[in-house]
């Protein structure tokens, strides 16, 4: 099969695209044609080698699928649609190939009628803020969330995940994401660049926000923090290597935690858990993601480097790949048929 | 009665000791003699007014009592011995006086044989330390805690409680207090000033420690967090002033949180879930602390200035006050009986 693999740590140009032997799947597990994955930027930290975690080389890369079961297991059928956002680490083979081997307790079924490139887009990001949201911040119906960067990958998840909850969700962004944001559910967009943007925060909450997640990563915690509500939680998911000055008398005084989490380390079980809402809410049309490119798997080592910031406009959203882009396809049916007489692909 | 008061925010200084009516309970509350006190440094931030809470003046100081009901109230007869943490704040009188009115559901039996001197140096601090430990932290048995300060007030009550709870305990402290954190059940105590201390840590706990109580306020996250295993807890609650640096990245890539609290915000059925274990640690002796002077409640002003380090040695340990003192006792016999002649006092 076709994969995107590497086999040592290294830049996004570490990545081969070429053959591999199919995987075949072990006791739990089923063999999954793929049929679009997303690139996450947690993949150029497994990539890189940066994020420390069990790889075996060859490695296939990517945590993200959405496929068709191609030898079955478990509850799942031959040509079932079905979702995985969870290979690529803990030593896990990834996505990013023509099939996957996946273990049946990290693999759900895809709604009836959702697109493959439109779910596989915020499978990652909605678990993340699925996790955030109820797991870790235990977000209440009624509440008050303040998402800082809530127009970006896991931030537009964050938004709708809490709409849905029944959460007020306050939004402080770039203007240009304001239309986005409110149609994802924010009940109020501030504008990220206005220097009022705090007070107006504190004139719509004036008993304070319950939840703060800063998918900014930037963590101004000294004006962010006195905007909390006793007992406030902030959620902490982005900044690697920011060191973030906690103010301590105001977050203690108010009972307030702050509250780190990487879904990398989230259990099969939590990831199920998260699953069901996510399908519900796929199934509802409630979970979008904005998608920046779609590109073939050849050019996965392209989507690492947008994701680092090294190619494309810096325009938002995610990056999805097709493992058998349309080109290829006619290339492979030429193939069978005999029509096929390029001496050069 | 006599009562140590305040007309109104200030320093040690503004504390008046003289008579105020006997408080008449109200329904629900019962009308306790008072035994014995203790001041806590919370007490000097209400007198202050640093501390924002509903004070009425003229108003009583101090939150912790152990004493005797006069009138009774709820499931508690004349007689009986109590013990109350959570007078002296959020409108309620406090407890420096001769009588106080107390709400039955702050309101707890003091174990029989129980001497109130030594459990009144511990109220506060051990309700400190369980909602800490097991409302806060959730700290499991076998779990390790690294507490920073564990020869202080709070710290040797968490000291104590978690090794009742078959957690294992690491302390850090100054050497002069490690005999005395061996005692209350510390497993190991690393000496403060040994600049291998975070080493030795790291040997004690290769895995990383559950639970960071850091409860000298100092707060270096930079040389702690990495001393935390994954999903590890940092308990905040001291270091008002504090600005922290936190490393971000080693925080929520290791699902860690940090997570305060202070007891004034406690709920009376959460005092009351502390009360329960606390009266049983107690019983059974387990529960000490360390007294660093007892004084007639006319000194109540001298107290608050020895917290605020002012006066006395800076000695370790609580500072007890005793409303009714032998010798005024004694004066107040003689007066019943006309045997007090003296023009003077």
């Amino acid at each position: 099969m076709t994969a995107a693999y590497i086999t040592g740590f290294g830049g996004a140009d570490a990545i081969r695209v070429g053959r591999l032997p199919r995987p075949v799947p072990g006791p739990d597990e089923a063999l999954v044609r793929v049929d679009a994955v997303a690139a996450d930027h947690v993949d150029t930290f497994v990539r890189s080698g940066a994020y420390a975690t069990d790889v075996p080389f060859p490695f296939v890369i990517g945590r993200d699928l959405v496929g068709t079961v191609a030898v079955p297991a478990g509850p799942f059928a031959a040509g079932d649609r079905v979702w995985c956002n969870s290979l690529g680490h803990d030593g896990r083979q990834g996505s990013f190939a023509q099939y996957a081997a996946v273990p049946v307790d990290r693999l759900h079924p895809l709604p009836a009628g959702a697109d493959p490139v439109a779910a596989v887009a915020v499978l990652h990001t909605a678990a993340t803020a699925h996790l955030g949201l109820f797991r870790t911040a235990r977000l209440q119906r009624g509440e008050t969330i303040l998402v800082l960067g809530g127009g970006g990958g896991v931030g537009s998840a964050v938004v709708q995940l809490a709409a849905t909850a029944g959460a007020r969700v306050v939004v402080v962004d770039r203007a240009e994401n304001a239309e986005w944001c409110r149609a994802g559910g924010a009940d109020q967009v501030l504008d990220r660049d206005d220097p009022n943007t705090p007070d107006t925060v504190r004139d719509l909450a004036p008993g304070g926000v319950d939840v703060l997640w800063d998918c900014s990563g930037h963590h101004d915690f000294e004006t962010t923090v006195p905007l909390l509500a006793r007992g406030g939680r902030v959620v902490l998911t982005a900044g690697l290597h920011v060191r973030a000055v906690l103010p301590v008398g105001a977050v203690y005084t108010r009972d307030i935690s702050v509250r780190g989490f990487v879904i990398s380390n989230a259990s099969a079980a939590e990831l199920a858990e998260a699953a069901e809402d996510i399908n519900r809410e796929l199934a509802r049309g409630r979970l979008k993601g904005r998608i920046r490119a779609t590109l073939p798997l050849a050019e996965a080592a392209r989507a690492h480097r947008m994701l680092e910031g090294h190619e494309g406009t810096g325009a938002p959203g995610r990056v999805v790949l097709l493992p058998e882009d349309p080109w290829r396809a006619r290339l492979n049916r030429a193939d069978k048929e005999g029509r096929h007489t390029c001496r050069v692909c």
